[in-house]
């Protein structure tokens, strides 16, 4: 199911650690230890909207939500789950999937634009990755 | 495919405008007449989290976020749409999707929580009420 003219916007690819990729969505980890934070990236080059993909990769991408989403809630037991598609400032389309807790650094705010991220300590980010690889059924 | 034991969320009635029912979500109008902004409730007593849904359930919701995206995209042509299930404040499940323009009061941030509502006059909004229930086939 690859695009093979599918690149990963660089301000993404910076801003985030490589998870692995699902069938549609590359699995990306936000460099934020504020908010455990994973972002779904299709592999679909020129897409920006949820309406961009055709409804077999909706459907894909609505799965790899779920997964990804079911992943952090066995990991992390978030109060809340925020997702999103923005892209106000990365055009490319990705969806935000967010582990919110009261007493997190921006609650009840959403997490988009607030403060400064602060990256992890590497032990700590391979750690978190490598349980979401083993969640999403990598390992 | 009504819920009986639904009921929408006081605040999200206070702040917002009826559409209409699709097979699964309410429709609101955002009474906020700065940004053109939908919210989709599907009418399922207790859900919070998009995993809440069954998978029927979520293939009918991407299917009307779809049509929602769509009717936005053919009355405003926006530059982006912001599509998101939040629920830090008000739980009951529920999708934004706000139509972005570069000029609008909030670019490039986020709407949520960006300074205060600004209510529609009455012919505005049931104008626009009226063109997005001919948009998602109500009328």
């Amino acid at each position: 199911m690859n695009d093979s003219a599918f690149a990963l916007n660089p301000r993404l690819e910076a801003d985030t650690l490589a998870v692995g990729d699902l069938a549609l969505c590359r699995v990306l980890l936000m460099n934020d230890a504020r908010f455990p934070w994973i972002i779904l990236v299709p592999r679909r080059a020129g897409a920006r909207e949820l309406t961009d993909l055709s409804p077999e990769d909706q459907a894909t991408l609505l799965a790899e939500i779920g997964a990804a989403s079911r992943a952090m809630q066995r990991l992390i037991h978030p109060h809340k789950l925020n997702t999103a598609a923005i892209g106000n400032v990365v055009a490319q389309l990705h969806i935000h999937i967010v582990a919110r807790f009261e007493d997190d650094a921006a609650w009840p705010a959403p997490v988009w634009g607030h403060g400064a991220r602060e990256p992890y300590d590497e032990d700590e980010s391979s750690g978190f990755v490598g349980l979401l690889q083993r969640e999403l059924g990598y390992l």
